[in-house]
């Protein structure tokens, strides 16, 4: 990446640290590979490799946070009150957007959509959000099966990574049972189904 | 099932008659396997096994109308609209429900329900509704992977039996990349998840 009067490489940084400071060391570096891999999607697709660098940096700064904040931030905060039945896999993203803007001062509307996103996806979903969603998904920390599909599908097409990742997810909860949420299937009628 | 004065067996023949001349033959040996076992659960959970006949015998009601008829229909009475990018599979319970009704004059709202319900499912169901979804799943002339272990789980526990559908149901939605409809999800997440 190169870097530009908007983002230098001591923005990154400073950046880098306020981070760190938020998480365990096996959560930074799962942090830095997204950032790695998101910063490779941006060049290949055609975003903002600096965006994908502060969006991929920021998306699990609220992870650690305690559930009790997380309660407070949506009650404070206007949030949709139907989010205090979910859990930190969900705030983490669509309330964890709030505490990056709030802390981090980063304001820039398609970042924070984009931390927003990264766990659901959207039916609407900028290049960016696309992005940080499928690094979260296949940065090089993870290991699971179809990890590598989903890899080599992302080199090729970016709504197929989305699709393949939307699918996968989904599939996974149901075999467990765990709880839906309900923007994750607006994801998959958009990618994996395209009902529109 | 014993008739009653409020449902003679010459009322069954009459409603079997009508719902017969809306159908193909194989679908209305369905919907009589689908009675068979609506009435069995019935008389096992302690529902109105009048009520199980009169549900069962018109879930698939207007399964063969057109799109253009459901369409019309939609718009018409007041559903919400977003039905209509929605198909047959979807329509012919939700909105099925109010063509038995019209034509049929059926009014009693636990058989309405049940009958709407019997595709999706709900968070909150009756437990006529719940009969009807999983008598509609398991009947004799069902024959698909699974089946038997449904009707087993059906023997034992009703909410079980409409836990295994649904994921069972989701299962093969996915894996065929087809639309979801919402409301499939809500069901799932209470009585798959039990996600209060």
């Amino acid at each position: 990446m190169k870097y530009s009067d908007n983002y230098t490489a001591m923005d990154r940084e400073l950046l880098m640290q306020k981070v760190q400071m938020q998480m365990s060391e096996r959560r930074f570096k799962h942090v830095l590979g997204v950032e790695e891999t998101a910063i490779a999607l941006a060049e290949k697709y055609g975003a903002s490799p600096e965006k994908a660098s502060i969006a991929a940096l920021t998306h699990d700064y609220a992870k650690e946070r305690s559930d009790e904040e997380f309660q407070l931030v949506i009650r404070r905060d206007g949030f949709d009150l139907a989010l205090l039945k979910w859990n930190n896999a969900i705030w983490h993203g669509i309330v964890g957007a709030d505490f990056v803007q709030r802390e981090l001062g980063i304001d820039d509307e398609e970042i924070l959509n984009a931390i927003a996103l990264h766990t659901t996806g959207a039916a609407e979903m900028s290049l960016l959000a696309k992005i940080i969603y499928v690094a979260d998904f296949i940065e090089p920390g993870r290991d699971f099966p179809g990890v590598n599909e989903a890899r080599e599908i992302a080199l090729v097409n970016l709504d197929d990574a989305v699709a393949y990742e939307t699918k996968h997810t989904l599939t996974y909860l149901i075999e467990q049972g765990k709880p839906i949420y309900p923007k994750t299937i607006e994801t998959y009628n958009k990618w994996v189904a395209k009902h529109i």
